[in-house]
Formats: structure tokens, sequence, C-alpha cells
């Protein structure tokens, strides 16, 4: 069962200003569901639209397909949708590496980055408050379970920068070569936004540019920013 | 001035049946339409809704906006189209590194990786027969121009891989370390599938299987394969 109002509620948290609001977010599909619940996440609500989902999962409720229809946002909705409680950041780590993004605004990159963060043992993750929100539905789809992992929070990053004791490093596309960069044991790597790089507000806080270098045509575009994260976490990593 | 028998043409081409048989390709859009012509690919017609537009492109036909809509593939066509001749390999190129796909099928998947190639100089680009097609849209909007500057083959991976003499390595979640990993000077690194990796089939020819270690939770999901491909080229070419 579920009411006019729990399904008012799920359509409502389509948008970040009820996601923050309700503490809520929405993911849909059997092995994001699966992942979040494997990784701790506590579920508010998981609704079915057959029965044998309710016995996969224990805490499901079975809702007529129109009703999942109406508070999925896929045009083909697939059968299961999991509403859980945002997750909350453990405070008093102490992180080694810290990575920052400002102004990534596709949502598949900032999953992908998530996730990156989860495989390469980044516990911290700082976004500029215009990087896009993390409870975004393709995010969750990019990340699957590393969200639940990953510490991430939307700071102003003028005063979280200008705070940090630790060395600060930017992706830049004219920055010295990663791989002859002597890369300290602890520091904080920043990643700038598709179009246009590392605003000039965040510049003045990165005491070290460091760069990809191209081997292939000069005409060639720059690295996406999800790529050059790999890369460059593989750098911080391999020692 | 577009005929009907050119709007048929071009809404042909969404099928890779149609691309194959005329060698013609589409791309909408003003930036990757510009990345082609820079990147020296010839224009078979590029079609435009408005006459500035004209004035940027020497080839393009204005037409009407609702024959634009026809052709396009966009619920909102951004107002250019163009149908390019497909782009001819050239033959005797002597390669250091060569990738091969297993079954790619994402094409956001292959546009990063064709992209990846050509930043890292790797000219040969060989895939198997099941992998997503190079010419499909969305492997175009990823690659940009990158897609004129790398060779890329359809074949059968187990006849390719027998006949060469290059040693042959794969991906694998459990191979040896690449930061450990000796790489020769030449050689082919075979990347797989999304969800299965590399396939049984192909798994006979490879000679060495490499890993990108993981640093966070074991829980953690493998890499995409498009990231993961980012990391063994750096590694590939930071010597």
């Amino acid at each position: 069962m579920v009411t006019k109002n729990q399904i008012k509620l799920v359509v409502s948290l389509k948008q970040k200003k009820y996601r923050s609001q309700h503490g809520l977010f929405v993911v849909e599909g059997e092995k994001v569901v699966n992942e979040l619940l494997k990784a701790g996440v506590r579920p508010f609500k998981i609704f079915v639209d057959d029965a044998d989902k309710v016995q996969k999962f224990r805490e499901a409720e079975m809702v007529p397909k129109k009703d999942l229809k109406q508070m999925s946002s896929l045009t083909h909705p697939n059968g299961i949708l999991g509403v859980f409680y945002m997750i909350e950041g453990e405070g008093n780590l102490n992180p080694d590496w810290v990575v920052v993004l400002d102004s990534v605004r596709d949502p598949g990159n900032l999953g992908t980055i998530i996730r990156l963060c989860d495989w390469f043992g980044i516990k911290y993750l700082v976004c500029s408050k215009d990087t896009v929100d993390c409870y975004n539905p393709k995010v969750l789809q990019a990340t699957m379970g590393s969200i639940a992992r990953v510490n991430i929070a939307y700071v102003d990053l003028e005063e979280y920068l200008g705070k940090t004791n630790l060395p600060v490093y930017g992706a830049y596309m004219d920055g010295e070569s990663v791989y002859s960069s002597d890369l300290a044991e602890k520091g904080i790597l920043v990643m700038g936004n598709e179009a246009n790089g590392i605003s000039d507000e965040v510049g003045k806080f990165i005491a070290k540019r460091i760069s990809i270098p191209q081997f292939g045509s000069l005409s060639t575009e720059s690295l996406n920013v999800a790529t050059a994260t790999a890369i460059l976490l593989s750098e911080i990593r391999r020692g």
C-alpha cells in the first residue's frame, strides 16, 4: 500500500530542495537498491511491483504498477524504487588526500569521480556549492554503493581552501607533468569545471599546477574531467 | 534545398546497415561538425536552419526547420546536421601500442576510449564485431574530432590476435599490478566487456594479465572500462 501523500513525497524528491528538506533520496533499479543496502545505507521505503521482489527485499512493499509509474523518473520504470535516508558523513577521519571539485556539472562525471574516490581509498570529496547534487538520480546510477563510502560535503571552496594546511594541487592544461611531479604524502587535488577548468577565485589557492602530458596530435581536445581524475588518483596512489 | 530522397537517405543513416551501405554518417551540433571539419573529415552535406550558420560553414545548405527536424535524431534539434563520408584508415602505420576492445557495448565508453587513444597517441583501435559501432551518434558526441585521428577496425579478434607478434596484455580484476609490471615497448592492450570482462575465447590469447590495484574498501565495484583504459594507457605512456 502506498498513500497519496507518500506518492507526493516521492515525486517531490526529484527536486534537490525537497531532498534536503526531508533528508531522503530516491534510486531505481534492483542493482543500485541492492548496492545501497549492502553498503549499509538506511532505507525509508522500498516499493516493488511484483511479489517475487517482495521475497528478495525484506523491507519491500508491493504497490500497483500505476503508482510506481507515478513515482518513477524513468520513461520505463524498472519495477523497483527505493527511498533512502541521506548518508551521514563520518566526522573525524584523518584523510591523507582530499579531492575537491570546482563546479563539476555533469552527473555522470560526478558519479564516476565518487566511484574513483572509493576505489582509490579517498575518504573525502569536497564540492563547490554549484557542483551537481550527489543525490541526483543520474549521479547515483553511476556511483552505485560507492556513495556510502565516500564523505561528500558541499562548501564554500574559498573558505575551505583558505583554512587548510595540506598542500593544494590543481589540474591544469599547462601544469607540470604529473609523471615527474613529486607528490606529497597528503594533499588536496582540485579538479575544475568541464568547460572552463578551475575558476580564478579557486586558482588563487593552488600551490602547484599539474598536468597529464599529451602524446597524440596537438589538436586533441582536453581529457574529460572524470578520466583525468582517474589518471591523477592513480598517480597519487601508485607511489 | 533538400529533396525528399535526401531526407530519406539521412533518416536511413540512423541504422548501421545503411551507414555501411552508403559510407556516410551523421552528427548534430555546431561543435562536433566543426571538430570533424577541422580534423579533415570530408563532408557530404551540411544542413542548417538559419542564415547565420550558412555564413559560418561554407558547405552549408539552408533548409526549413521542419525538414531538419525530420532528419534529426534529437527531440530538440540544434539547428545543424552534418553528413560526412566515413573515415578511411591509414593502412601502413607501424604502431607501438594497439588497443583491442572485446565487446564494449556502451557508446559513451567507446567514445571516451577513442578520445583517450587520441590523447595518448594510440593509432590503432581494434574492436570485436559486437562492439558498438563507432559511427553511432552517441559515440561521435563523446569523441568529437578524435575519431578522425584514430584508425578503428572491426575484426574477428581470435583471428587478429592469433596472427600478431606483439605481446598481448589483458585487463583483469586479478592480474598483476600494472604499477609493478614491466610493460614492453610495443604491445596490445585488451579491454573487456562492461559486465563480463574479457571473454574466454579472447582470453586464450592473453600472455599477461594486468590489474589496477584497489586502495579502498573491498566491496567497491570494479572500475568502469573507460576509466580503467585511461589509467592503463597513462601507465603505458609514462614510461
